[in-house]
């Protein structure tokens, strides 16, 4: 190695060698949790090395390991009346990283999740353009593709909380909400192909979506959206969606609401005002103090949750080295910061962000710490790129009083016991 | 809206429809792929949307659809000699963006895929070190964790295209890869928790890294790397390790071949020499014509491949708009830019990268164009933030001769017919 690699080399070292106090440093500070004394597993040679593993050939597609087995989306079964109109948790509680697998992936159905092949797939754009056009799938897949990394999170998310601590765990409190990447169309391509002329000024105009379920679950998109970032999009993670996220073609509407992310999109009508259905006016509205309901709430807004520990995952090893993780998102930008109190808001230190935050997708952050073994009140609290801060419930019941369901971006309390046993609690 | 926002609206109307000329609008110039007339698909009311789908709560972890069925990781029967020593690869062909599922991801094997439980998992680190540790899983939960997403590549990756043109399809050529988001604990963190005082000069130091299964598939690593970005993993793309991609816990080795990123692993040893194992002497060098073997051979050089269309992805639809797409990494830095070749390497135009890109991660990149149906010799070469240009299997061969099996990084070749048909083939 050349002189000015070793100085490099060795420079790098003393940083390390710094930057380790929150990390090696701090452990060894309360005595390490690495024992020094090798036992039967390391001194004995195991029964895995001794024979021969699977010949996985076998396995074209693999699960999770049976030792996995709960891992997996579950639902709260008192929340919808049937299983054909129901919703399925993403088990955040479990999960690292940023990415959800498609397979744990968080799901809300209507109508049940509806079988539809490829060259069975249309998809119609007419209304206020210059030519209806009908695409098949393979169609879709002659337009210029895009890829984007972005969360969808339903608008009940975290709804059950509106009016006090209910459910205890992360997955159940905060687990409405999936971070993927997505490859397909931009919806603007498609409105080019069938020509916007006639639609004439454009800010005044309306896009009906609907899916071919037979729900359909139909929702007005205003044109401003439509032309900036949403995605025809039939591929997650790589891969075809999975039937439950609506094989073969989803929209994808990025920092909004998961109930217009419409699933097996089969038509896109340009219209001259809001249809105003169903599915926003009677549901995903929110009703304030007096009665009414806001007209639209469409981005959601910067929110986050502590994943672990949280109730599903106690601290089991006692005192001494810690670490706190969670998940943290905004429909409006990219996560900027976050805060973690362990007193309930008393006071605050910044988290560590796993990776710069990306619009509208999901950020990872940790707080490495040396627990002393009293009780804590977790929280943690996002701050995006627009300067928003993450309210707590308080503040948000405030504004919006108690009729409030949707759109609950409260900061979450987990209660952590001196036997490291974690529960959703509700502070003043 | 305010007179501000509607001139940036107007402007940015006014861009997208200048942008559309590589999609639409060309679309439009060779007749529009979509029809105009809607079919009995579009008004009729579907089957699907006059009955209710599947309730989803009974599927805590979703499969692909059935459809994909062939979507699936393959072998090359041949290549070797037991299920029980062998690889399988990645549909790339098949999938598009950049990360990988981990059901789909491939996996090289050398004495099957063993089943070690969290409870049963002990990771030690000795040798050369103040403190010879041991580590539960539990232990390793306990220290500050990185998520990176990396692409993994094995050094035989396109081995066997060495000789000449061999495997019709871009899953058999090039499918030895795969990229996902790990999250785990930095190398360096816990040789710094076993202490390194003892270790001296660290830049003559090495590691040497082994697995739990019974090949142990042992390998050494020069100190500098294993101090700079190597991880001790234990989840990718979010969740647990799939058993034949090392649960519970692998190692990482960033840009590295992927023999390096040792499964199952179980010990690390600091060393003042390397070990030169049976993995890095006889296995994973590169032999050259006058049959001495390069010692060490670590780094995945830049390297491409078009996925679409490709022998396995026939171009069924004719002439008129095509997208061209495929996968681009460098072990050594981002990928900055690639281009692509309809006439086997006599002109070149960049593609468009979906994302700017990361260091040794994998880069998405498409090319839109109106095919005019003759035949094409489509190739793609990669450029990394380093200025390396990938070489053709011609410039590799006079520099390595005919006895090489690894590292092939040369440009590929696609035959696309006037039929649409896709071969592997050679051009001199």
């Amino acid at each position: 190695m050349s002189d000015s690699k070793t100085e490099i080399f060795s420079s790098r070292r003393a940083f390390l060698r710094g930057a380790a106090a929150s990390g090696a440093g701090a452990l060894a500070a309360v005595g390490a949790t690495a024992s020094t004394k090798p036992d039967k597993l390391i001194t004995d040679i195991q029964p895995w090395a001794q024979e021969l593993g699977d010949g996985v050939d076998v396995v074209p597609y693999g699960l999770p390991i049976e030792h996995e087995a709960d891992v997996i989306r579950r639902n709260v079964p008192w929340l919808t009346a049937d299983a054909i109109s129901s919703v399925n948790f993403t088990p955040i509680h479990a999960l690292d990283g940023t990415i959800t697998p498609q397979g744990c992936a968080f799901e809300r159905h209507h109508s049940g999740a509806i079988d539809l092949k490829k060259q069975d797939y249309r998809l119609m754009i007419n209304g206020l353009v210059d030519t209806p056009l009908v695409f098949t799938y393979a169609d879709l897949e002659r337009f210029p593709r895009e890829n984007h990394v972005y969360f969808c999170e339903c608008a009940a998310n975290t709804g059950m909380e509106w009016a006090g601590a209910q459910l205890n765990g992360a997955q159940f409190t905060h687990g409405m909400v999936h971070n993927m990447e997505y490859s397909g169309v931009a919806l603007r391509t498609l409105l080019n192909e069938a020509g916007l002329g006639k639609a004439g000024v454009l800010k005044d105009k309306w896009v009906f979506v609907e899916g071919a379920d037979a729900s359909s679950n139909g929702r007005s998109i205003p044109m401003e959206k439509a032309l900036d970032d949403v995605m025809v999009a039939f591929k997650a993670n790589g891969e075809a969606l999975r039937k439950e996220h609506g094989y073969p073609v989803r929209l994808v509407v990025p920092g909004w609401e998961g109930n217009m992310w419409v699933k097996w999109i089969r038509r896109i009508e340009v219209m001259d005002q809001a249809v105003e259905s169903r599915e926003e006016t009677s549901k995903y509205t929110d009703t304030l103090e007096d009665g009414f309901s806001r007209k639209w709430t469409w981005a959601m807004d910067a929110k986050s949750v502590i994943t672990s520990p949280s109730p599903q995952v106690p601290v089991e090893h006692g005192r001494g080295p810690l670490v706190i993780t969670g998940l943290a998102w905004s429909g409006r930008g990219s996560i900027k910061r976050v805060d973690v109190s362990k007193d309930g808001g008393k006071s605050w230190e910044t988290a560590r962000l796993a990776r710069p935050g990306e619009p509208k997708a999901v950020s990872r952050f940790y707080l490495d710490f040396l627990w002393d073994g009293n009780e804590m009140l977790l929280q943690s609290r996002a701050i995006d790129d627009t300067g928003y801060i993450q309210p707590t419930k308080g503040m948000l019941r405030g504004v919006r009083g108690l009729n409030s369901i949707y759109h609950n971006n409260g900061i979450q309390t987990w209660h952590v016991a001196q036997n490291g046993e974690v529960e959703n609690v509700e502070v003043s």
